[in-house]
């Protein structure tokens, strides 16, 4: 029996061990999708409690917790911070084979040098070593000790970058922050959002947006202003695909009925998405972007607790439409004109794995690797089964050399251990292979692949701004 | 190599061993989902020969006899109960990787003491052997050699409950012997068996059905019958997903319409099915009981057997339209107005495993563990493969203490070995966790998870009743 | 750990190892579906150059290059057999995990003795042997060498058959070469190519095709003269699942407009695939052949490709539209006037694999075994991981042993090693099943199922003609 996640965790063979502790854990940390506010880490400012950090937002563990039987009070109520670490703790023993599990431990061990596991025996003593420390750290110590070399923050297109400049000024976190450029709330043209949006977009760029020229125009004043702060990624909640396209002039007309306060048919919000995402994608092609497109979330799925909560509160499923012929349309689209930007496709729905990966094969650019791929497996997937078996299927249709390899997607510094789960899930799977036979054991080939996954390839696509 | 079914057969590390003999093997069963007739286990006669119990009804193996070739009159044909038999030992060694493989060595094993392995050769020898001992055994004999504690059977709202009286006054199995309410009848507006059954509630209510209001009349009544007599759990074939929602009005026309022997449209008989779960389950709500939907089962799908042999024969499939969004719409529907049931998921996908799971995530109840929650690996997942594929699939995104576990779901009473297969499946994976250092080697957390999914979390569904 | 593919390549157990060198390797090959041109066999010219072989035509190897960044100058351009071969060497490293790692060296152990593995230091050296040995091989030395028992091509119902002739005159692969039907350009009604073809199919028929009875007419004279040159199997693309049926005179009127020269609806074209489908079904049944119908894949879907280098290319993906609902009407609907020919059903998409597997078990003849079965995972999906989920879940609810087992599917005679990669898959999962003591150590029950599913079945089709 392997001891409880020793520094062997997860690795089952001696090439899967010289692979992770000579190689992976040595790596420094891309970080190129990261939800924490830009604003958190520019601050800087000590954290509360184990708590805060760990409950504060984090809607993987409270929708662990309503399932457990967790009264919402304890979970996003007014229960005390002790109350709720207790409610967590009793939680967890229920977590068997769930990666909460091992992410909770892992960050006890790494950052705060407890191997106990937590329980409701332990729980009390924990909540009192760890808030012992933890008010000691700070956001930019944290990125620093884990071995953190570029941050992407999550930006809207109006934010005015202003932490991003005081980081450019003060920074000692030893990583390269730079905005990413999220226009979701350009996108959702029905959105209540919307209209309010577009009037913080003619503040920050200074004039009226009478149609959809004018919207285009202000982006890409906005895309030139990101892209002088180091952007070189843009990120898209493309929960459906928008289908059939429908020309510019359907989507030049969605936007003026929007634009006069009218609500627009399905129809017409499609021909509009679909159209901002084809020239989109023309824009990020000529700036050198990277385009991540997230498909298949279906947020916000419980009515009452939408109202109460508001989104990203672990009320999120996931959807099944049928993506093949949608997704092939409008890369195709984005392809009539110039050259697909760098595209990364993410699924929250592992049925689509193998549509991605080869819709992915069949557009790539000549002479550029992974010029469009699967990105890692996301969220509700992003656990030992779900990257076990992307990883599975990803080798098997497309050089797996070519990964863009794991993405944090957290909103907890804490959560920077999650690059050693992927590690060391990947030189496992790599030392499997290696063991039985089906790979030779060349070591140099395999840290090369190593290195590529677990930092390069990500990290390269940043080459212009280093 | 281990050998062929032993007393550790599917327990591969001493983790799962423990667990299994130490805990597992003791619990009683649930049996809350039962296809037995009640009437057989009140009536409490002999069986006549292992052909009628193994091949009287039991649809998965005539297919697998199908596909291996035999004749149809060898299976729900004129052939001899020997000449079927012997079909059935022939087809055995085809069977390698399938469950009724284990599933009838397990019986042979624990039913008649048979250890040889069933084929052409030992046939004859097997077939004797059984019938000296089956002829000995009842319904209840079985029941309580079983270790059964609780059996829901199935039964339709108008059936008069007679033989769960007579079990009231006379039942030496040793289990509680409950109704479960299969309103499907009520559900399939345009089916034949319609208006038939309507003049049956009509009759057991003992008075005329004028439209949608006095349907819902009678039904409550039934319900409260039920209740009186035990009942505490519904169960809904739900094939499709009844969408959009159209509110009372159109399902009250629907109803009226099919009344008056007309067949409705496809939209108004989903307005009415909608219509008619939305109440329902608000019913279920107030009377504490739990509601199961069994979604995606396409059924009947060879036309020329359908009509020749009827259903429940082997000839049904896997359907595979888009269910997150419509699911989503309905039970926000059954929330509106008060809390979901406790609800159990079921899909005869698998792709939707997750769909459901996170679905089930998004809409808990506060305080309340797992009020709705993905039920388990249902009929043609129902094997090793399926159930330890849903196992990590629901540990990845739930906590899995709160697990259903196992459903009988059966046709046979020998068919309790299925949950000594689950239960060696479901240990296998908790020793496999720990064994590989996941999961602390904790006997005190693991034994109660095993206790839970075993047996305490579907007991505890009748908590009212005991 | 195992050396990298050594004798027991992909064999973990003892039985695997005996069922794989004692029984699979010594067995022939049925190659029932093959896409090596029969000019190519017929004609039998040695080969140029490695490149030639492996690089000319197989796009699985174009599609792993153009990812891994090699620009299509090197793949299907103007560089020289050299570089694309270094190109090619260059790759291999990157394809952990891939089955065309395995294949390539397969081929290079098996049919040019070289163990070493290929990358851009062996290159040099793996291109000049293998390049000093490939012109001293010819097509039927291959087939020979490779203990091919039988091989299906593929063949137009337009074309001449004057090669598989001349292969009756003269052979020395020591197999028998059959024509294999395969209608396609049949089928697709509103494609540019099928006015030439009908005007081909009127040439080769001898007289004008007036309306749709008359192209049965003559499609049902091709199938003559393709029956008497030893056809026994029909091969389907059905991409997309005709639906919904609309009667034969619908399907009239959508030929008699195509055969005017114009375009018909999607509907049109739908109900004219439906009717054929249903008609060849029947005439399918009638001669004793049996049916392949290839179902979800989504092809050329890069418009700028397509253009440039038309099919088969390395452009194609995998569709996900639901099949279940039109597979069953389609299939039915062949049932209704004479029995389903021998039919296998592969898909492109393993979300459908109990799908089909399942529809299967629903639509038997009696007395016939596996009279429709799924077929071999398929393309994307052939390969270790593929193949492992298929042969589980297939025996999940199927007797595994009814198996069609291997496809070859292959551009290359070289990759007639496909087979021994399947072969070695396949008795790993006998293996393990036996000594995980979930199977008996039955060595005779398990030879029986290896030669059946790696040999016989495949060969039973072809009992008429041999």
């Amino acid at each position: 029996m392997q001891q409880f996640m020793d520094k062997d965790f997860l690795l089952k063979t001696e090439t899967a061990r010289a692979l992770f502790h000579q190689v992976a854990a040595g790596l420094p940390i891309c970080d190129f999708h990261c939800h924490i506010p830009v604003r958190q880490i520019a601050e800087n400012k000590p954290f509360a409690s184990i708590t805060e950090v760990w409950l504060g937002g984090d809607h993987y563990k409270w929708r662990a917790m309503r399932i457990a039987g967790v009264p919402e009070e304890k979970i996003t109520g007014n229960a005390s911070d002790e109350e709720k670490f207790m409610a967590w703790a009793a939680t967890m023993p229920k977590l068997i084979g769930n990666p909460l599990y091992h992410w909770t431990h892992l960050e006890l061990q790494r950052y705060f040098g407890i191997d106990e596991p937590l329980n409701a025996g332990s729980a009390a003593r924990i909540y009192k070593d760890c808030n012992a420390k933890i008010t000691a750290m700070r956001p930019q110590d944290l990125i620093r000790t884990s071995n953190v070399k570029l941050v992407c923050t999550t930006d809207d297109p109006v934010d005015s970058l202003v932490f991003h400049a005081a980081l450019r000024e003060r920074n000692e976190s030893g990583a390269q922050i730079l905005p990413a450029w999220r226009p979701d709330k350009a996108l959702n043209l029905n959105a209540d959002s919307f209209l309010p949006w577009l009037a913080q977009l003619e503040e920050v760029a200074g004039k009226r947006i009478e149609n959809f020229a004018g919207l285009k125009k202000a982006l890409s004043a906005r895309m030139q202003v990101f892209h002088e702060a180091g952007c070189r990624l843009s990120d898209h909640a493309l929960d459906t695909v928008p289908y059939p396209p429908q020309g510019n002039e359907t989507a030049e007309e969605a936007f003026a009925a929007r634009r006069a306060g009218k609500t627009v048919s399905p129809e017409e919000e499609n021909a509009y998405r679909f159209e901002m995402m084809r020239w989109l994608a023309a824009e990020y092609s000529s700036l050198g972007w990277t385009m991540q497109l997230h498909i298949g979330a279906r947020r916000n799925l419980n009515d009452a607790m939408f109202k109460k909560l508001g989104p990203d509160t672990g009320f999120d499923g996931i959807d099944d439409d049928a993506i093949s012929g949608k997704l092939t349309a409008l890369l195709n689209a984005m392809m009539a004109t110039q050259p697909l930007p760098r595209t990364l496709l993410f699924t929250l729905n592992h049925k689509d794995n193998y549509i991605l990966s080869t819709l992915s094969g069949a557009l790539q650019r000549s002479g550029v690797a992974a010029n469009v791929n699967q990105g890692p497996a996301w969220w509700f997937h992003d656990q030992k089964e779900g990257m076990e078996k992307h990883l599975r299927e990803l080798a098997s249709v497309t050089p797996l050399s070519e990964f863009i390899g794991m993405t944090t997607d957290s909103r907890s510094l804490l959560s920077y251990t999650r690059h050693e789960y992927f590690r060391r899930i990947f030189c496992n799977q790599l030392g499997r292979w290696v063991e039985d036979g089906e790979y030779p054991y060349d070591f140099k080939a395999l840290e090369a692949i190593v290195r590529k996954v677990c930092f390069e390839n990500a990290y390269a696509l940043f080459a212009s701004v280093r």
